[in-house]
């Protein structure tokens, strides 16, 4: 969490193949960019022969001069290195597409947890194949739109969606969509379409896992929020989390217990992700909280 | 958890489909046979037309007297209402066999609560198809048997096992026990055999759940106390736990991280076990904690 | 938690000495006034000579003509047994007055769950010693009334609460209300009043909370929900609850951090008033969820 | 969790005033000298003045060739920069001393955790003011040295303990040790002697915490460990944690859950202490997990 953004601070992801002397080099190259290291977080593998992940996040001090040519440098250096990496400012605040259908606990959620500040981001646009939350959306002067999907139509919905969100949106969270999203329209986003899947994943992939939760007779109940890849509910996990029950509990309290998992598990990879404290690795999340 | 425990105390556990009145008919039988209650827990599926499970613990005056009457008059009562039932004596400790391979922190665990009073059982035996363990039983002062098993040599070693337990044993922990039981062993000890499966079941059913779960990236590493059925790791669920990992996690750290939750969740299980807080209802379990 | 709620139940809540037979005695009462008990629950605390707590849910099949003579028989049972019982009708919703200073969280969490069915109750009234709340809350239909409070109006400020409180309101939420209130205006509702605490008591009694616990470099925070008494924060606990935190968090960050164990712990603490879950005893609670 | 220690590994921990520049000063210096970094955990409270710490876990490539030269320069460089710093090599064990009184739960969990490598340590003795746990800790190769303590002989108890531990032994575990440790002895080992106390500091600051949580009706009970100064249970926490309890538990009962915590939150404070994961910085702790 962090308290006092600074507008002139950045936070830059790299990932790596390990190389000695690679921490001197990218902290090096920031001192002669003028940018202040604030935070500096680092995971390797495998020291002689894996990867090494960096989130460091610094000031700059004068931003608007020191900006171009640290990201011209970092090109090179990237090059030489081999690095994928990925620099954001924190002026430039993330803009997220919250898609929805019938539920509103994650919803409302998010837009309260931007409101509040813990999630520091925009919300230009809620979508939804259903009409049920319009008036909660816009009482928040929030643009909702309705783009309702069947069989027959869902190449033309997800064209209007991408239309609707072209240049306007950095990512999308997924809160409670109950509509798979095609490859095609998945490839425009990779790793930027976050996932609630309300259960503990592995267990109970695919539709209605609190009515298996409650036939199997588990006696914890999670959620997982996770980067959408083309594999249902396979894509990189970012957080998860569980709930005690009882055999007291109906699958429909089920639901209920499950939908305060479900919100606080998408909220915090949401911050997360916000916060460029994620890197994908293949199929597995590194987060730098 | 039960601290004075009384030598006149016992427990009921009944199993019967709901009728008005079941409540009073049992509380009336019991005052009726100088039952003094001290603890009444209840569950119900459906109050119209469910099952309903109750444990009553209470205090015989005189225990001599009144123990053979108040059995032989549950036979009829329990005729009367499609009752399963069952009486346990808490001067009768119950006795379990423990079966371990090569790990030793499950064993370890039960034979401290056991030790420290936390678990009210006794252990006369513990049974292993490998000697390495030997050693740290035996300085307990439990007698250790080692079993090997092999394929051609399964039925041979479940013979001289049942040999074994004869008489002895009053149910059976598989304290991380790596080999698979027969059904006809399985049904010498229905709902009698505890088995610690290491992760959050269903997920991960199976061999190898911590690289499995490692490979997955998840973030959180569970385990799971079940009984033993003839469907692998599909028995009713008695606990389960959860523990949080990071990306930092090798799979050896998940083993070691993973061994802590094994242990507390197969030890709330047996202790639950050994108290009578368990009442098994098709898969599921219903726990009077 | 309860899902599907029949108009015709009833809670019946008992504390009493200890006497053998008083479940017996308990259960025939209400199979002889046509209550088929759906949930029964018992606490006690020494079978010998303790007191015993018990939570009855039940349903009346006539409930027009049953309920005056359970109320009146109840009576004279209650003044035999010493008993102090309390019985609630599911159909008279509970009705809370939530009082605010300036922040918003526990109450929009108090708002959702009501809402969402979670809080079985009605919220007549929000009073507030400041005004920023007042949009929030009209806007979800609930009256607003803003009566300051300096050390001065303090007597006046009470008065006017307890005229508009009169005859509308069953008990009262402190959803982070930076007033003490008077003895006087506590003795009309006698636990009936519930504040939430931003620390996990008996840690950090008083004021800025966090800020203490900043200092102290604690390395989880606390909330704890409790009944109102003439002692601050020495009332009985009914929830609390803590999270993790690191040497990373500012004292912001652990009041953002916070602020979302505050909601849930108030969140649970009310459901279960609502719901009569809670039986005080002396300065504690009994549970029964 | 480290698994595959290299006994090249050396871990750097460095506190001192925030300089723009520092991570590189440090990266290349551990550089210079042919260290190869595995992992940097880094720590500011304020970019602007603030502190800045910092763990550097590296392998150098010729241990013996390069190891005193390092010492010897990072004299210099922890000059220039004010640095307070602490080189240890993983080759050199930790040696502990657990003092303990008649409990043996933390113990037992001290000795099984360095038995089973979770603990990358050694025990050279476990001295003790009572002589019931002698059985228990020879059995396993340690020597236990029994030293009685009462007001009159406390001076001379001390002396004798000091002279047991001189120069064998780099900190002190009280695991449940009821006895108070004078200034002058604390004095000998700053921020090396490690306390394990059965509350959730700062609640139930000194004796008979359970006793007293139970008296208070806390829906919680907990354990601190943190490293012992003068002053009673108010030095720098390192770890913490909580259980859950109900009404159903007595003072006995929390006293058995309890143990739990204790030694698991004990378990962890010392795995880090000898990790090196620990920093201390005034009355609070840096912990890079």
């Amino acid at each position: 969490m962090q308290s006092e953004q600074n507008k002139n601070r950045a936070t830059l992801l790299i990932s790596c193949p390990e190389k000695p002397g690679i921490i001197s080099t990218v902290s090096n190259f920031l001192l002669e960019h003028q940018a202040n290291i604030v935070q500096f977080d680092q995971h390797t593998t495998d020291p002689k022969a894996g990867m090494v992940f960096m989130r460091i996040e610094f000031e700059l001090n004068d931003f608007e001069a020191s900006h171009d040519k640290l990201h011209e440098d970092l090109q090179t250096l990237g090059n030489e290195y081999k690095m994928k990496w990925q620099i954001n400012n924190k002026r430039d605040r993330k803009r997220m597409a919250i898609f929805v259908t019938k539920q509103d606990s994650c919803l409302m959620e998010l837009i309260w947890r931007v409101k509040s500040g813990e999630i520091d981001a925009d919300i230009p646009m809620v979508i939804s194949n259903h009409n049920e939350l319009r008036e909660i959306v816009e009482r928040e002067g929030i643009p909702y739109y309705h783009i309702p999907v069947s069989a027959e139509t869902k190449d033309e919905a997800e064209k209007r969606t991408l239309e609707l969100l072209e240049g306007k949106v950095d990512f999308i969270v997924l809160a409670r969509y109950m509509q798979i999203l095609s490859p095609e329209f998945i490839s425009k986003f990779p790793n930027r379409i976050i996932n609630i899947h309300h259960s503990f994943l592995p267990a109970f992939v695919g539709a209605n896992p609190y009515v298996r939760a409650f036939n199997r007779g588990v006696k914890l109940i999670g959620a997982t929020a996770h980067y959408v890849t083309n594999d249902l509910d396979e894509g990189p996990i970012i957080e998860q989390d569980v709930i005690r029950v009882t055999h007291r509990y109906t699958a429909d309290d089920l639901k209920v217990a499950g939908r305060h998992v479900e919100k606080h598990v998408l909220a915090h990879a949401v911050a997360w992700h916000v916060d460029n404290k994620v890197i994908v690795h293949g199929n597995k999340t590194i987060i730098f909280t």
